[in-house]
């Protein structure tokens, strides 16, 4: 087994007894990334030197972090201070910050190796594609907006990267390329850094191969209640579980196949033990969807006017259509969609602990054909809006052999209990 | 009278005429700051020579923006590409960033001159305190965390400056000063680039010496409904008005000048012929500044992670006691106080229109002595969280003969409303 074949808690454990160097982990991404790359097309910067030059900087440390020696792929939206971020924006080529966004520094602090920047959507939002091909057929879309930071990992690239999730753009490319991935409560991530979408709806959110991956990660965060004094689970077993299957107001949707991975995921948890009960969400979440296109849309205006002023040429037609408000948002619409927000935030944590997590739909189905189309977010948007913590847990394959997932969700603050919840399903869900 | 007596508005105007240059305004302003500065200490980054390069470079413009040609002050926690930016931080002297925050973006983008940094509080937020003096009584602080900017615009020293306001960084300043602030509905205007210390309160704010100047700000930014197709305010008169007094749930806390203050802005409205009400408000606000605690604290834990493991020597204890959480806030009071704070939002927004706006306190009383109490914020942290738009006008004097101001207050996204508010109520109010 090649050292770029480990998940990143294997070669954590590796790198902790001594059997395992950061800079053999990396140079064996970097042999990965140099055989697939030339297809995958995941990475935007990619200094092989640099990286190999971080990998023994951290070889060096006396102090060991919970990301120590960590291959970490950024999405090429969040600074560096030691690699260009260009946002995938003709304005910002070879832009270089003075200082690291606040979750690479932490990462940085906590031991990771910031291996390079992996291409995106224009802005995380609009405009351009990432050139990123899907791993499991380079004919399709990894998904987006973060489709090179869920490609590399797919493609064994690096084992963790972080993405941002504004509508979809962290969990739905997840399901598409078949990996691990965790959009955490919002705010508990400070996002300083990563280029401004929507301040109410912006998320850092990362990439891994197994469950315990993420926690890594959230660790390095120290997300509320993650502390395990003794370095174990403290969840529940699946025996123990009780998981609501939620359909959302979306449902009509979704796809054969992300309806059937769904019933599928549900169906092996009832079979290992595990109460699952469908969930009907009340009435306020009818208006939800359309709540956060309201959001996006409007908080929009004013996240790109800086490069409609200074760069109005370079800017795509997406963005400029935003700033001029060609969706006619007003003030009293915005208050209306954050009030409605506020009301299902408290009517959905209300769910907990009558359930220990929520399933659903992580993405509409198998990844597109094609570049352009980088999936529908609806499975997501809601998610995001809510500010609740959802990972995406591989499941199954579509007609097309691409991987389908599906998402458990929980309440705003219980990311702690939810990756408790993904250790344990995580087995079951994710059988083939 | 020299340029820089100027306000804002009125320089605007004489640059739009030609009778006057962004040169040889800017020079005006940096002859100022050379004889007042060295007492006054608003300013922690300033070059001359590259603030006239500015000018000129504005001078030579074709297309004029709505700030064409007026020097700005930027408070040292928010980015600028052609200055360091410290924070009031050892971690951070010498700091260049690569690009502009958003606000400075913008305002560069239509026209103004960026003077220089002006000093702050720590990251906006305890620690270290800036050198900077009132200008009223040298002995006093000009109060923070905006203390340059708020010092700078009452000295005379540049007619516009940012500041940010996350418990009552900008109002209460204007009050201590006796100058105009807006702080405007949360996330109006993009806060990239501004050091992030509470996702949910942290907001732009500006100064001025007329009301007029802080719309040319609020223009810049095109905040909801703010396009004055004739260019002319589109408000009632004084009688039409009917303004709402609000003592809020802190009224003890305000010394008999504040109190003061709040009933003679009063009276003269009502003499004016505004019809003058007191309002109570309801029941669920007597929580809000507990909650206004609870987030500012719990969001700091993630707000300076970063700083903590890469220099924890560093931080000032300060942060290091919230990255550690020391006040013991948990994730289910985070979503209670989030949850109180979207009560309190529709409440809030539902006393209009039946009142035009609410005034209220600005501070809790005079500027305090010395430079460590910057004052009390207790009179604008429930705005702040509540994210709507405050414009603080001076009222009267303490009885040490300093400043004491009020502040009108509007719902959420009626900023454009509030200015047109403010236009008629600041010549009655700001008398003496």
């Amino acid at each position: 087994m090649e050292p770029w074949q480990l998940t990143a808690a294997a070669a954590a454990a590796r790198l902790r007894e001594g059997t395992l160097t950061a800079e053999a982990l990396t140079r064996s991404c970097l042999a990965r990334i140099a055989e697939r790359d030339p297809v995958t097309k995941a990475w935007s910067y990619l200094d092989p030197m640099l990286a190999i030059r971080s990998a023994r900087e951290v070889d060096k440390a006396t102090v060991r972090g919970v990301l120590h020696g960590i291959p970490l792929g950024v999405k090429d939206m969040i600074d560096t201070a030691d690699m260009p971020t260009t946002h995938n924006s003709p304005i910002y080529q070879g832009l270089q910050q003075g200082r690291d966004a606040a979750c690479v520094g932490i990462a940085r602090g906590e031991g990771a190796v910031i291996l390079g920047k992996t291409d995106t959507v224009e802005f995380a939002s609009g405009g351009r594609r990432a050139l990123t091909r899907n791993p499991h057929d380079p004919a399709r879309t990894p998904g987006g907006s973060s489709s090179g930071s869920a490609a590399a990992v797919a493609d064994g690239m690096v084992p963790l990267a972080f993405g941002t999730q504004t509508g979809g753009s962290t969990i739905r490319p997840a399901s598409f390329c078949g990996v691990y991935a965790m959009k955490p409560t919002h705010g508990v991530v400070n996002s300083e850094g990563a280029k401004r979408y929507s301040h109410t709806l912006d998320t850092i959110g990362w990439y891994g191969r197994a469950p315990a991956d993420l926690r890594l990660v959230a660790e390095a965060f120290r997300l509320f209640d993650i502390e395990t004094p003794d370095g174990k689970p403290r969840g529940k077993t699946v025996q123990q579980l009780r998981i609501g299957i939620c359909h959302g107001p979306n449902w009509h949707l979704a796809s054969e196949e992300a309806q059937n991975a769904l019933l599928l995921a549900g169906k092996r948890l009832e079979a290992a033990g595990a109460i699952v009960e469908e969930l009907s969400l009340p009435q306020p979440f009818e208006g939800i969807t359309e709540a956060q296109r309201i959001v996006l849309l409007g908080e929009g205006r004013g996240a790109f006017l800086q490069e409609y002023l200074a760069a109005h040429g370079k800017l795509h037609a997406d963005f400029r259509d935003r700033v001029e408000n060609f969706a006619n948002i007003t003030g009293s619409q915005m208050a209306g969609a954050y009030n409605l927000a506020g009301d299902c935030r408290k009517l959905f944590d209300a769910l907990f602990p009558r359930f220990d997590a929520i399933l659903t739909p992580a993405a509409a189905g198998e990844a597109p054909l094609g570049r352009q189309d980088t999936g529908n977010p609806v499975f997501n948007s809601m998610w995001t809006l809510l500010h609740v913590p959802c990972i995406a847990i591989p499941c199954t394959k579509g007609p097309h052999g691409m991987p389908v997932g599906v998402q458990i969700v929980g309440p705003r603050f219980g990311d702690a209990a939810l990756l408790d919840v993904a250790a344990v399903v995580a087995p079951v869900i994710d059988a083939e």
